[in-house]
């Protein structure tokens, strides 16, 4: 690892194939099937490890990751995100045609245009079950569903939520139980026999694997967990799978040490958890990195402290996902070894 | 621009133009070097247009994008950070052996380094001004130039600084006086005849190239413009020349929008001014992304306010340069039409 220069994203192997074998554990145990979410990792390798520990299929955010985990062989996706534009639905109908592909929708406009473009995929409603952002309300789930069995094409298969609002909870278990109980109703509302109920967060997956009625949770981060997912008690910080090499630059001040991982290889996301510290990731020590410009992070680095020019650390990410997004590969790391670099071959493909 | 898929940077050639000629008439009339800052833009096409209109060199924050950069014909460059690393000094000197290279330093080992690895290179002390990143503090400028003069290959030009601080005043003026001032100060103390004094950043570059002893401006953002700049006076919101197009995708309730432009598209970085309200950008027309996923941005539509699944919008951001940097290309457009699409060839080179 001393090879590389930093910053670099460095993935620990046997930490993220532990986290793929818990997390598939979990949904074996509990009968419903892992669709993990590939955005986190956007690396073909990875969703295959995902695939061999026996997930049901990946899910994606956009189309141009679907072509990417299609192109590697992945055979079953979905795509938890409304298509919309004539671009994407001529690209969508070729994929559907070398893939099993399920869309996400919330709009009966949006379903039309699939159907219209002669794409012929699986819909799932997208509920709103809480987070307020995309997903139609709970109660126009019957009609919009009506709707769509009447148009060519799409085969509707059940109801899809994301409970990003779980994160601002302190109460997981009450917010996932209530999220899976309406869930459960909107799947019934379908009127889809054995209808695909889907939830999809980490902090929540292991406790809606075992709620009645839900048929597939999509984790995403589980896969290099981050210190979101410690605070919120889904990890422990030796889950972390996915760090940030980084070499101290500059030792201005006792208490401050600038190291060459500011916000182009951090992000700018903060913990997202109830009470959680303004920082930008903290090293393996503990240390915060309580600023950041763009190639700058700032460690607080407490009294007595050592930290020397030229040093390195790893970093821990507050959200590994929009990290990875920020490198072209990841140096995957064995027994302190490097064994393989990655290409995050999905990287950047928001279209 | 409506065959492009989104998300995508568009890029408003008339008002990059007229934003770069406004800066070089601001360097040319007070008499001061412009060499602003590429990290902004990260393009040789745009590096090109601002060497043309009279900027002395560029600045790039790392060895990446100086190689890419000088690869494009880019003969000056300063590299406005530190540099650590037997990897990166040997790209440095092979760099300095193809372009006039100058390097920020902020200790002594860190110049030793340097010159023991044989870079013949120019360099610049950075001082601390006030925003306590990296850089000596000021009284320590004087020692650490007689340590640098006497290392062979070293040619100890002057002082540099980036007054980011200045983005948390509410007085402009006042805070580059006080930082124009300590520089001049800092920049005697090198011992050098006709120091470089480098002042560094968008909403002071105005002020401080009418500062007495400031030999230099290094703003970045002015080339594009953002939500910040407008923020601080620094540019009306016409000026800005670099936005998002985003389609609608979903219109789940009255006051909310969600568009495809998350914080992949536009990043997680706030407003940086004081007072600023907490968003992640804003449409042309005014109405803020309140929340933002890495995918969805959610607009507050006010009442009676229209945008339907389909429409595509124009979202100016926050901070520019990290927009710019998620993005693999940019797209011309002159009136109205498409005339290039230049690739990002600096993105993601921090190392």
């Amino acid at each position: 690892v001393d090879e590389f220069e930093t910053p670099a994203l460095i993935v620990d192997a046997a930490r993220m194939r532990a986290n793929i074998d818990a997390m598939a554990a979990v949904a074996r145990e509990s009968g419903v099937a892992l669709r993990p979410h590939a955005k986190t990792h956007k690396m073909p390798e990875v969703g295959a490890l995902q695939l061999a520990a026996g997930a049901a299929g990946l899910t994606v955010a956009k189309l141009g990751e679907a072509e990417v985990f299609a192109d590697a062989g992945c055979e079953d996706l979905v795509i938890a995100y409304p298509l919309v534009g004539e671009s994407k639905l001529a690209r969508l109908a070729a994929l559907a045609r070398r893939a099993r592909v399920s869309v996400a929708v919330d709009s009966l406009e949006v379903a039309e245009a699939i159907s219209a473009a002669g794409a012929e995929v699986g819909v799932r409603i997208e509920v709103d079950s809480g987070q307020h952002r995309a997903g139609v309300a709970p109660g126009d789930v019957a009609e919009l569903a009506r709707a769509i069995a009447a148009l060519p094409g799409l085969r509707l298969e059940g109801v899809l939520t994301h409970e990003g609002h779980a994160y601002a909870t302190d109460d997981l278990a009450a917010a996932t139980h209530a999220v899976a109980e309406l869930m459960a109703r909107a799947g019934a509302d379908t009127g889809v026999r054995d209808p695909v109920v889907s939830l999809g967060s980490t902090p929540t997956a292991r406790l809606a694997a075992r709620e009645p009625g839900v048929t597939e949770i999509r984790p995403g981060t589980y896969v290099f967990h981050d210190r979101t997912q410690v605070a919120h008690g889904a990890a422990r910080p030796e889950d972390c799978a996915a760090t940030v090499l980084a070499t101290v630059v500059s030792r201005p001040a006792p208490d401050r040490a600038v190291v060459d991982a500011g916000t182009k290889a951090l992000s700018s996301d903060r913990l997202n958890a109830p009470g959680a510290p303004a920082d930008f990731g903290a090293l393996t020590s503990g240390w915060p990195v309580v600023r950041a410009s763009e190639e700058h992070g700032v460690v607080a680095v407490p009294p007595g402290g050592e930290l020397r020019v030229g040093e390195r650390v790893r970093i821990v990410p507050n959200h590994v996902c929009p990290v990875v997004n920020l490198f072209d590969e990841a140096v995957v790391v064995e027994d302190g070894a490097v064994v393989a670099t990655w290409r995050v071959a999905a990287r950047g493909l928001s279209r």
